[in-house]
C-alpha cells in the first residue's frame, strides 16, 4: 500500500511573504495539522509508539529503528533503518521522509477549461502526475531545520512542478516563453510566435546571434528541484522565530519522475547506485575542502564578510606572529597547488578554511558548505555571519531507469555521513550483495534487512572501549540513517 | 640532440615592476636577443628559411609544416605539425614551443655555501635540475600575446621552480615555513621548530586546531606552474604598449619533471594520453559554457562590471521588449537546470553568456574564458572590459609516468581547437594507432608522421567547395597545431 500525499498547495509559495501559512500536513504526518515546529520527532512512516520513541532516543542502547513488519510498507518495498548517535547531541538530529506525491495541474483562475488532451487523468479526474520521493536530512546545532525540511521539502518540489504539468507530459520540447502568467491564468503553455510580424525590433542591443537554445524536460525538473530547495530555505528563514526553528541541515533527496531518478544533494550525505555489483556515484559532498575555491572567491570579492577576523588565503597551519617576514606555503582562490609567500600582518588572521577532512571548517565554525537553515549561525562570540558562505542549492544528478534492465539486486542507497564516515562505497556494495543474496528476490523485507545491516555495521557493538566495528576500529558515534531503494522495476512495486 | 635553454633569470620576476627587462632570449630563439615583440614568426624549432616561412604563411596552399628530417630533432623524438588557417586571420595565430630547461638553484646572496648534499650537480657544477617542456598557444585578435607567451612562459615556470630546487630534491615533505627569505638569502629551507619554547603565543585568535596540513612535492610544482601563468599574464600587461602586444591566447603546456607530466591548460586547446589504445583526458576546455557559473557568480557579486548593458541571468534566446511580463526560461549562477520567470525590464539587457557550443560568447565578444593577454579587450563600441571575467590560471593535471610501463605507441597529444573541432578523441586515437603501426617502433620520424596525419585529416583537402574532409564534411578552417609526445621511456630519449 502506498503513502499518498495530496499536496495541499493553497498558500505554499514563497511569494506570499512572511505571513504565509505552512502547507497543510501530509497525511500520515507525525504531528497532525499543527505547524512543523522544532520539537523532536522521528519519521512518520516509522509509526513509533511513545514507548518505542523513548527506546529510539536512548544513546546507551542505540537500538536500530526500521518500519515494522505488518505495518504499512514503504513504496517499492524501500528499506530504511536509523540509529541515534552515541551522545553527541540530545536527540537524533537526522530526519527522513518517504512519500508519493501527486502534482496537480494548477487550476485556471480565469475559468478556462484546459484543452490539452495529453494531460494525465490520474487522480479521480484531476490532471497531474505522481512522483516518488525519498529524502534524508542531517541536522546540526538543533533539530528544527531538519524536522521542518523533512515535512515540507517535497511539497515545495510539488509546488515547483505544478506549472510544468502540461509541459512535462508533452513530448515536444518545452516552450522557451509562455504566453500567459500561469500563476494568474491557465497553465497551458503556448509558444510565442517569433515570426509574428508586428514591426517591433529590440532596440536595447543589436542582436548578434539568432540562436535559440534547446532546453530539455529533464533540465526543467532539475530547475524545479533547485528552486524548491531555495524556497524551503526561505521558508525556514521566515518561520525560524515563530516556529523556534534552530540549526541547519544537510539535505539529500531522490525524486523518481517519469522513468528518471533525480538525486539532489546539498551537504555531506551521499547516494550511490549499486547495479550488477558496479558502483555508480549519484552525489558528491559539499565541504569546506571540496568548495574551497568557491568560498575563497566569495571572500576575495566580498572581504567585508570576513569581519576583519579572517583571511581568504589558506595556510597549512596557523601562523605565529613571530613568523612575520618568513615565507610560508599558501594558496588563494585561483590555485590548486601551493606556493611560498612572505608572511604579512594580514596573514596572521584566521584562515577562512581551516583543517583537514572531517575537521575542516568554514571560519572555524561549520564543516558543511551546503544545506538548509543556519540563518542565525555566527562565528563564536562575534557578529560575523556564516550564512553568506553557505549555499542552499543542491547538485542534481539524473539516472535514467529506462536505459538499463534492472534486477531486484540493483539498488539506490542514500545515507547520512554517519554511514559513510566508517563504511566506504565498496563496503556498502559488499553488504548490499551479501544480504540480498540471503533473501528470496521477491521477499519485500530484504531491502529493510540491508538497511539494518548497513546501520549495524557502521554503528558497531558496544564494548568496554565504546562502539567498535568488527575490525575493532571505532564505530560511528554519529546519527546514522539509510534508505535502500530497489531499482528492479518500479512498475512491479507501485 | 637536445635544445637546451639556460634560463637567464636576472630580472625576470614580476616583483621588479614595470621597468623589468624581459629575460634573455633562449638559445635557438627565432629573433636573437631582441624583445619578444609582436611580429609574426613561426616556432624557432621549425628553423624555417625565409622562403619556407612565406610558404607556411600561404592561406591558399595551407602546406603542413614540421621539423625537417636531417635538421635538429625535438626532444624525445616528439612529433610536431602545424598548418595556417584558411583565411580567417592574416597570419597563423597559433604558436608553439618545445624546450629542455635547466632550473638553477638560486645563488646565495649572503655568500653562504649551500650545505645540502642531496642537491643535484647536473650542469657543470651548477645545482639544479632539468624539465622538459612543450606548449601550444592559440592566439586571437592579433598574434602578440601568443608570440610572447611562446618565448617566455617556460622561463617563468623556471623562475618559479628556482626556489624549489632543494625542496623538490629532498624526499622528506616540503617545509611549511622557511626560515629565511630565499630571494634575499640562501635557498636552503629549514623547518621552523614548532616546539621552540620562547613563551610566544599567538594572541590574535585562539587556535582551535593544532593541525598541520601535509603538502606534497607535486602540489608545489602545480603551484609553481599556476603562478608562472599569472606572471606571464602580468608581463604581457606591463609590456603590451612598449612591445605592441595585441590580443590574447589560450595556453596549453606540458611539463615533464622528475617522472611526472604536469599538463596545464588555460583555454580551449586539449591534451589526451593514448595508452594501449585507451584515451585518458589530460585537460578540459574553459569556455563560456563550461565556466558559466563562475562568470555569473562574479557578475552577480560585481554587477558594475556589466556596465548596465548586460544581465548575469542566462536566457535561451534574446528577449523582445514586447515579451515583458511573460514568463521565460532562465537560469542564474546557482542553477544547472532551467525554470520560468516573469520577464522584467532588467531582463531585456543582453545576457552575459550567450550562444551555444563554438558560438557561445562572454558579453557577445569572446569564446574562451581562460588564457593570457586580452588586457585591452572591450565589448564592441563600449567601455566595458572583458578581462575581469577571464582567468589566466590553468588547470593542472598530473600524470605519473612511473606508474605504468609504457610502450613506444603510447603518446601524449596536445592540439589547438583547430584539431579538436573536427576530429574527436577517438578519431585521434585511431589515427595515432594506424600511423604508428606502419613505422618501426624505433623510427624517430614516426611521431612526426602522426602529427602530420592529424593535421592533414583535420584540414582536409581543397575542393571546389572549400576544404573538405574524407567524409566530405567541412575541414577545419582554423589554424591547427599538434604535438605528439612519446611516453615510451623518456630515459631512452634524453
Amino acid at each position: 500500500m502506498l503513502l499518498r500525499v495530496r499536496a495541499a498547495v493553497a498558500q505554499l509559495v514563497a511569494g506570499l511573504g512572511a505571513g504565509a501559512q505552512p502547507p497543510a500536513e501530509p497525511r500520515g504526518g507525525g504531528d497532525g495539522g499543527s505547524p512543523a515546529g522544532a520539537s523532536f520527532c522521528r519519521p512518520a512512516f516509522l509509526q513509533l509508539t511513545p514507548e518505542e520513541l523513548r527506546r529510539a532516543d536512548d544513546h546507551a542502547g542505540r537500538a536500530v529503528q526500521s518500519p515494522r513488519d505488518g505495518r504499512r510498507r514503504l513504496p517499492w518495498s524501500t528499506g530504511y533503518a536509523e540509529v541515534i548517535n552515541a551522545g553527541k547531541s540530545q536527540h537524533n538530529e537526522d530526519q527522513a521522509c518517504c512519500e508519493v506525491v501527486f502534482v496537480e495541474r494548477r487550476p485556471s483562475l480565469r475559468g478556462r477549461l484546459p484543452s490539452r488532451e495529453s494531460s494525465g487523468e490520474l487522480d479521480r479526474g484531476r490532471k497531474g502526475f505522481y512522483f516518488h520521493y525519498w529524502a534524508l536530512f542531517d541536522g546540526h546545532a538543533g533539530s528544527g531545520a531538519a524536522v521542518m525540511a523533512s515535512k515540507r521539502l517535497h511539497l515545495h518540489i510539488c509546488e515547483q512542478l505544478r506549472d510544468l504539468v502540461d509541459i512535462l507530459q508533452d513530448p515536444s520540447p518545452p516552450p522557451i516563453c509562455l504566453l500567459h502568467d500561469t500563476r494568474a491564468g491557465p497553465a497551458e503553455p503556448s509558444r510565442v510566435p517569433l515570426t509574428e510580424d508586428d514591426g517591433e525590433v529590440p532596440n536595447d542591443a543589436v542582436p548578434r546571434f539568432h540562436l535559440e537554445k534547446a532546453v530539455s524536460h529533464e533540465s526543467l525538473v532539475i530547475g524545479a528541484i533547485e528552486n524548491a530547495f531555495k524556497h524551503m530555505d526561505d521558508q525556514i528563514e521566515r518561520e525560524r522565530s515563530s516556529q523556534r526553528l534552530s540549526g541547519g541541515c544537510c539535505a539529500l533527496a531522490a525524486v523518481y519522475l517519469m522513468g528518471k531518478f533525480y538525486v539532489a544533494n546539498a551537504g555531506d550525505s551521499r547516494a550511490i547506485i549499486i547495479r550488477n555489483g558496479e558502483i555508480i556515484p549519484m552525489s558528491r559532498e559539499f565541504t569546506p575542502e571540496t568548495e574551497r575555491q568557491r568560498l575563497q572567491f566569495l571572500a576575495f570579492l566580498r572581504p567585508e564578510l570576513l569581519g576583519k577576523e579572517f583571511t581568504h588565503l589558506e595556510f597549512p597551519r596557523r601562523i605565529q606572529p613571530k613568523e612575520l617576514g618568513r615565507k610560508m606555503l599558501y594558496r588563494d582562490q585561483n590555485m590548486n597547488g601551493w606556493a611560498y609567500k612572505k608572511i604579512e600582518e594580514d596573514d596572521l588572521k584566521f584562515p577562512l578554511i581551516y583543517g583537514e577532512g572531517k575537521k575542516a571548517r568554514v571560519m572555524a565554525t561549520i564543516g558543511v558548505t551546503r544545506g538548509l537553515g543556519d540563518h542565525d549561525l555566527k562565528v563564536f562570540s562575534s557578529n560575523i555571519h556564516i550564512k553568506p558562505f553557505l549555499s542552499c542549492f543542491p547538485e542534481v544528478r539524473v539516472y535514467d531507469l529506462t536505459q538499463y534492465e534492472h534486477c531486484p539486486d540493483d539498488v539506490l542507497v542514500l545515507g547520512t555521513d554517519g554511514l559513510w564516515d566508517v563504511t566506504n562505497d565498496k563496503e556498502v556494495a559488499g553488504v548490499v550483495m551479501e544480504v540480498l543474496t540471503s533473501y528470496e528476490p521477491n521477499d519485500p523485507c530484504r531491502y529493510t534487512m540491508v538497511a539494518q545491516e548497513l546501520v549495524v555495521r557502521s554503528r558497531g557493538v558496544l564494548k568496554e572501549r565504546g562502539w567498535r566495528l568488527a575490525n575493532d576500529k571505532l564505530g560511528s558515534g554519529d546519527d546514522i540513517s539509510v534508505f535502500v531503494i530497489p531499482l528492479g522495476g518500479p512498475g512491479n512495486y507501485t
